[in-house]
């Protein structure tokens, strides 16, 4: 048994994890906004690959050290489902770790831009402001936090590298808005004004829907899933 | 030994897995035809690789709820081939989840319309009907069902999500069908006049073809795998 | 202990599985060259993620029942390694599956082609005989046999489904021949006049290579690793 | 408990691999622009995929011998974080890592020149030169060798191959430098004159950056894993 983890650690990893995640999404977004300049859904599709696979390696890097969420709406949901057992995060951890993924959101960002020879802050001009855009991060958060604690409540967690980077390597896709199902992410994501941005304006809107998400998802975990801790079984398969 | 999974829940995961898939196939299709205008290929590229990904993680969601079949030949092989020993779906559980499985693709057609601002419903005017397509739809079926049942005759069932997920990724390409495969979804993607989109009147094609395929792939796993649960084993390698 | 697999069930998954591969990789060609006219390297790269899915999914298919060869020289390493120690094919044994694999190619590409609505043989056209592709393939097929041989012989061979697929769908790319790598899959691509076939008068010369590779391939694997099941070790990772 | 690997068999594993490494970089950077030559994006996901499956395979390929590093700088943090435990390689197995590795890269170019009919050596002419390909550098050398470490300071190698795969493969996208990270490698690529070659006066800016990354690496392995066999605890997932 090892000791505790201490918190400065697990801060630096979530401040880390995130930054990278989205260097990496910022980063291939340049990439293939230049190389590919003829077909958007070309830039995508390079986008979404890259992602996917940083995201699976991120999450292995950072996992044994933060849990790698990356995300304040997995940890929130990680607070909420787990306050009776109090096996998860406490309110005070949340505020932490909410604090170093947003502020390594922003970081990543800035990264990107000076790794591409741009200045290091421009702020996005891309609206994306709409009903069916917020409906879309309704969605892409609701599906993020249902695998996530279906791999957690079945002892299945070895799998989430993989399953949550496919995840949102889909999820670009088929959700209207591309899919940031993270509001640290979204955040950093309005510091560059490149493929991957988003205007300050439209943040908002993106993170009340991913809030919305988190509900919805702890809702159907709840229904799903009532067992903080039960065995994969596999009845008819 | 946890307690049985309750039928509601099990039907609630087929309807969720089966709409989310739906909701995977539609709204990727949507998203490549949109951003890829110049090339069809490429639109199914996009297509395909969001569908396999998001199928492998739809399954690690809902795997240990209900089986995560999401698919009525899926669910009949199960009851077809286990009527002997008693140990998977009996017939009631079958009709349960055909119905859980329709509903949920109609729902998830209509779930991606909404998220990229389309009516919730337009019938599919795409014809996709001819006797290279139906064989395509016995070979993408057939293989389909070998592949799930050498997994569960073996004990292999944890490479099942990303294995399906793969095998529908290529099946999307090798079959002139693109790999329907599955009634609920053909039935679901009637509901959307997009890329994914099937003309109602070409969907009973599709159903008997997908019907020959579930009973050609029956004879072949009774060949291959007479045993429900024998051991992995690998002669030669 | 289960008792052995019997012979005609084994040819049986020899010839289905290379039946299947030869139909992924030559139905997701004609697909491929269909649907994106404009870019012969966005063809070879749909043709070459099809067929790596493809692959791996028949090899967790097929492999309990046969081991999965579906490549006379993957049967004839695993004869010619194994005669000291007597736990591989016998010759007559190998005679069978290479038979079985023959037939198995030829007969994946007439249902290709039959999906696609076009006559059941066409022979190709496609010259492909030049010393830098005969190169191409002595690398392709030295490879392949390197990595089954090494998974085989530390007891990783779960991981092989996924690692001979993405084998193959790498080698499309970095050999100069597209990595036929396989005598049966060479032969049954002669039979269609389509994206991946070749002319019958360049086949001699790709079996020739392959059989080089076979040779190279073996005495790289005694140099590396001579202990047929030594234990997977990893001396300084 | 099998005896040591001895060394000419772990320095033939370096050379062997390393070789088909740069094979694999530069015959599908050659394939690459040859058949997508209107869209450089589209030749570097060509690229991309094949460098990350082909890594992924000659990592499983060559791992139980060598440990598969096929990069100095991978060597030099063996050696470096494991010199007080000795549990690493010594200051003269890392030389001769160092050689083999290079001579390899230098060889694996050479083979894929001959592959592709060209000159066996053609010096690059492609300037890669500038602070922010050096940031680039910085970035993809540290983020290799953080999950590198976390891998094998949790006891989790075994998801190394997948995992060091998909990182390059991301790498080279969201990376302004497309991630050469590792010191032979960049050699071994000068010595071609095509899509993944770089001018010889570019490589000694590349590996310093590559050495920066190095240590900047290692200072946070040992922030984050300062325990180098510590158990895999995942404190909140």
């Amino acid at each position: 048994m090892s000791p505790p983890t201490p918190t400065w650690r697990r801060l630096l990893a979530e401040f880390l994890g995130t930054a990278l995640l989205v260097t990496a999404v910022v980063g291939s977004g340049i990439m293939a906004a230049t190389l590919s300049p003829h077909d958007v859904g070309l830039q995508l599709l390079e986008n979404s690959i890259a992602t996917a696979l940083a995201l699976g390696t991120l999450i292995l890097t950072f996992g044994p050290i933060s849990g790698a969420h990356f995300n304040p709406m997995v940890s929130a949901a990680d607070w909420l489902l787990s306050r009776r057992t109090g096996s998860g995060l406490t309110a005070t951890q949340l505020a932490g770790y909410t604090a170093a993924q947003t502020t390594g959101a922003i970081t990543g960002s800035v990264l990107a831009n000076l790794m591409f020879a741009l200045p290091p802050v421009t702020f996005s001009t891309r609206q994306r402001s709409a009903p069916h855009l917020w409906l879309g991060e309704v969605v892409a958060t609701t599906g993020l936090l249902l695998l996530i604690s279906a791999l957690t409540r079945s002892n299945r967690s070895t799998a989430a590298p993989a399953a949550i980077g496919a995840y949102i390597g889909a999820a670009y896709w088929f959700t209207s808005s591309t899919s940031f199902a993270n509001p640290a992410v979204t955040i950093g994501r309005a510091f560059t004004n490149t493929f991957a941005g988003i205007a300050p304006a439209s943040v908002p809107g993106f993170v009340g829907a991913q809030i919305a998400g988190l509900l919805v998802g702890a809702g159907l975990i709840l229904a799903l899933y009532p067992n903080p801790r039960q065995t994969a079984e596999r009845p008819t398969r």
